[in-house]
């Protein structure tokens, strides 16, 4: 399987967005959050996303000189339209005006509306915490759509309605680094789906049902008109509700996925050297504590995610060589010659 | 087991607390919250607390006659402490204080310190649906306190460090009501292996494991130094962990639990009326799904509590002998009389 250094994927990223009609500056961005998601190991939003990207460009889902705009603004919130261009951008762009709320406005509520796909969720509660900003993020709509990601049944349901509508939480951690948790509502993602049909292993139980509404470990049963299971029963449900009625009702009639993002200045609350000393002091306590069974030590959340980085960004991302060929075939037909990538794996 | 009619429950916990010092206004409030959570079928939050709050007042840890005061505050934020007063009360002056800022500013964060047992945390959610405003609560800060309540371990870790760290989350549903969903971010609460244990039935995997961090369903492994597991696995932790951030890090060194509370005015997005009309069509959606397997419906989040309301404050209130006999106890202690309060049940 071929490996390369981050900073090259990303240049051929950057490139291969620029050319199918991405302004410069988005394609630097969405190329820098996939490089980033397959560093942390989330390689489902990771390099391997430029294949889909480049499709729905050439479908017209996303639109890639497109720019967000703000629609609705006052000194503590703001509605941006992402113009159905790259949903990595539009989010950040959010973000960044959420962000720069705060340090005027102590609080901030940011919707963003008409975008494409975000990314990886934890991306952003990471820039917000090395702002030494709170965020939450939530987003949900699916439901006002047609059919094409609606995989979840409502706690107590037979049927398909709810997508996986996840959430991001992040704060800073002082000398740990950024604590962040992104995740979706449901048991767990479709992704893990293909890989366990890919294997022919039963699923765990509590993931999914089959179309009548019976628990299954049989993944062709969701695959047959079944549904994905909310994680944790009701409380997954019910956070599932939640962000479905910020996408569909608060930010009005979904005709994609509504994302809201909440922030909060942490120097508004407390001098920033004071929280950091507090919340090294509390995480200390977490890292000292004995692993359970089955466990090596206690991680903090995101920490799994920055090891990851750590090592990839020394030792290179590993693209498995179907997925290579796929990128290749993507990155080439919007005319970026791939023949300067020879892989480490390769030369060496 | 004898029955009370709602309004003659709340009577007597209102005067209780007035006569064990609390002003009649905040004795009233609580005893509002308490009756509320019996009527809604939350017990374990119900007015079987008037034992555990009355035992409080005499320890001295709750000051029944303490308000709560804004030790800090701009347009979008606050800091209110609770002087060790009903933290019922304290919250819900915090919640207020938020919703009130939300009409001015849209979006605002009320941080509540030194605060006693804040009630059911969905109480809280409901007021602000009924104000048209979005409310996200938090609670932590209980890993800079003594053992007391530290009953969860960290994910992979095999110590208890975090309490259960709950949350609300809650918007309005138009005509089907609040739609709020509050929980703890452990598998269970420790109120429900009482009760199995009390039945001597075993646990369900994934609630509890040993003192040695091996999974187990024996309840007394628990009590024998165990822990409660987060809900969801590594989502639930990382949940917990946001909370214990904001409550012993953001919000200063937590000599009890803290709480923080988040909350958005729907009107500045968009008119409630067209809010209500989007939900609704949402909830529509999910109200004619066929039920799964065990089950006869799909219920909104709070709807159980809804149902059982509706239900209780016609037929009453139930309670046990065991806890009848420990509340009058409590309430004859604080010196008021009971012999009045014969119930449903004993008259028929």
């Amino acid at each position: 399987m071929p490996i390369f250094p981050a900073p090259r994927i990303q240049a051929l990223l950057e490139e291969a967005f620029a050319n199918a009609g991405t302004p410069r500056d988005i394609a630097g961005y969405v190329a820098s959050s996939l490089v980033d998601s397959s560093l942390k190991g989330v390689d489902s939003h990771g390099v391997m996303r430029v294949v889909k990207y480049i499709n729905e460009i050439e479908s017209g889902w996303i639109h890639p000189d497109a720019r967000p705009d703000v629609i609705q603004e006052t000194g503590t919130m703001a509605v941006v339209r992402g113009n159905r261009g790259f949903g990595i951008h539009a989010l950040g762009y959010a973000v960044d005006l959420a962000i720069e709320k705060v340090l005027a406005n102590q609080v901030a509520a940011v919707g963003l509306v008409d975008t494409t796909h975000t990314g990886r969720l934890g991306w952003y509660g990471e820039k917000a915490a090395e702002n030494n900003t709170m965020l939450i993020i939530a987003g949900g709509g699916h439901s006002g759509t047609a059919t094409s990601g609606r995989w979840v049944a409502p706690y107590g349901g037979a049927e398909r309605v709810l997508s996986t509508n996840p959430y991001v939480f992040g704060l800073p951690g002082g000398k740990f680094g950024s604590m962040v948790v992104d995740f979706a509502t449901s048991a767990v993602g479709e992704g893990k789906l293909q890989i366990y049909r890919g294997e022919h292993k039963p699923l765990e139980p509590g993931w999914i049902q089959d179309r009548e509404g019976h628990p299954s470990t049989n993944v062709e049963d969701f695959y047959a008109g079944g549904a994905l299971l909310p994680m944790a029963g009701h409380k997954g449900y019910g956070l599932s509700v939640f962000a479905e009625l910020l996408g569909s009702a608060l930010l009005g009639t979904a005709h994609t996925m509504n994302w809201m993002v909440l922030a909060l200045n942490i120097s508004a609350f407390t001098p920033v050297t004071e929280y950091q000393q507090r919340a090294e002091s509390f995480l200390q306590k977490l890292k000292v504590i004995h692993p359970a069974e089955g466990f090596k030590e206690v991680m903090f959340p995101g920490e799994p995610e920055a090891k990851s980085a750590k090592q990839r960004s020394i030792q290179g991302i590993v693209i498995p060589d179907e997925t290579w060929e796929s990128m290749k075939q993507a990155i080439q037909k919007v005319g970026v010659h791939t023949e300067s990538m020879v892989s480490q794996e390769e030369k060496s």
